[in-house]
């Protein structure tokens, strides 16, 4: 029996304001879903400009709840366009508590679940430790997936793109999809052939995992340059390069640098065809794989 | 300061006669010794054809003690060569107890390691649950590398590729490269599109290992047709492919689908230079993984 689904993912550019970056976003998932798209994910924080390039206490300014304006907004899109909608917020959970938020709202169900990010990165131009709290799931909680009228979707964030544990843990709790909102780019400077093999390594890393699971992957990134407004650093160069993969970890679709919007129709049954003949649930060393809760096995 | 490494592979076809396998790889690994490498690694049961591709008892016939004369006769070349030399055998290690077990040789030093395949496949052609127990390594134990002259490697075997628990589990325990001796190859009746999948899938989760790690991989697979002697099936289309990448998955050195052999200089402080910029160690969420010591979260 042939299941499909339709997944459309917004790649854009972002501005400071929120209104602009909302109102751009909001076009691309009214075109997506007037393509057909029943499931439609944004970038990581697409609200406003990825603003972790420094460490300002006053871009706190920017966080909001789970359910203000922007979460409403999102709710009331998803509901008017009878799709699901995934999208990213800078959470305020609590003064001096926020976290880099990954949203689902279904429908008429508005938001329906939502995501913490459980790794969170920091390096030069990605001050993200200063400004968002790790996700506090514990092992029993953890890297939980979302379920929604359709399907059970493995919702991680940028960061937790590198770590095969999370896509793992997402697979083993029955995700049918994983996806990444995203926000990484250049640091201009950096020579072409560093640059390379940085894009190519974060696509490659993100398609493994749906190769180890054998789950379609979503990827949505942002695009264009934006400024360091502190000035210390020549800003970064979002690298776009959204995509979607099937369950081999073959590329359906693939954007350019430029904003785009990618639709793809999912053939859900490719994913236990694949893990049929590929099984490796059936023959993972669970006997063995003890030390994987250590930091180090020194 | 600036460390490398030249390692080889040897790319080859097999023939049911050990004598003649070896021979085979015996040349192969002078050739590359003699082009300067340090380190070279044979494919996985290189010695004789890929004997899984049915099941009968007759051919436990094959198998060999660690020390016998195929492992005496690697150790010999490793000495004689002055080289750190990874072989495979496929091991009798008592009467109805058989493995599928890298070994390496160290320069004068002889066998200081091996490695017994701890996730061992089985689908049509592939029969390996019938000759192969699974390397009896715990929690303690298992996915322990080999300390030699020339660094920790990280050694594991063919299907072990597709988890990325077990390259982990060497990356914590300072595995300074990844090695796959490996024999997979194609159901030639399959489409062509499939076949691209199928191999690039493989090629791109064994990248994502050097990526998630920021290790160098060494991946050495089989080539050549080998019929299906049960006339069960038509054989297998071993697709070569043999390649090294560097720690951010960036492919150094790739064969195609004839016998070939690679050398590659590997800057082994690229590693650490990787590790800095993305410190994916640093951010594990060992609070949060323990479920991935259970079959699955249901």
């Amino acid at each position: 029996m042939k299941h499909t689904l339709t997944v459309g993912l917004v790649q854009q550019a972002a501005w400071p304001d929120k209104a602009r970056s909302l109102a751009e976003s909001e076009r691309g998932v009214r075109d997506l879903a007037a393509q057909g798209a029943q499931l439609v994910m944004l970038q990581e924080l697409h609200a406003t400009h990825y603003f972790c390039q420094y460490e300002d206490p006053a871009l706190f300014d920017l966080a909001e709840p789970l359910d203000g304006p922007t979460g409403q907004r999102l709710a009331a899109l998803a509901a008017e366009l009878d799709i699901v909608l995934v999208g990213s917020l800078f959470e305020r959970r609590a003064a001096g508590l926020y976290h880099n938020t990954a949203v689902v709202y279904d429908r008429q169900q508005g938001r329906i679940g939502h995501y913490r990010k459980m790794h969170v990165p920091d390096d030069p131009g990605f001050y993200e430790k200063f400004y968002f709290t790790p996700g506090d799931a514990d092992a029993a909680q953890g890297f939980q997936p979302i379920d929604t009228s359709l399907g059970r979707l493995g919702l991680l964030v940028c960061w937790d793109q590198w770590y095969p544990e999370a896509a793992r843990l997402m697979a083993l709790a029955g995700a049918e999809l994983l996806l990444y909102p995203t926000a990484i780019g250049w640091h201009p400077p950096d020579d072409d052939a560093e640059k390379r093999r940085q894009k190519d390594a974060w696509t490659l890393i993100q398609r493994s995992h749906g190769v180890a699971n054998g789950l379609p992957v979503l990827v949505a990134n942002r695009v264009g340059h934006e400024p360091d407004h502190s000035e210390v650093s020549p800003g970064i160069d979002f690298w776009g390069g959204s995509f979607v993969c099937g369950p081999q970890g073959e590329l359906l679709a693939h954007a350019g640098k430029e904003s785009e919007l990618l639709l793809v129709e999912l053939d859900m049954a490719r994913g236990e065809e694949t893990r049929r003949m590929w099984p490796y649930l059936r023959d993972r060393r669970i006997d063995a794989y003890g030390d994987l809760t250590r930091r180090y096995r020194d």
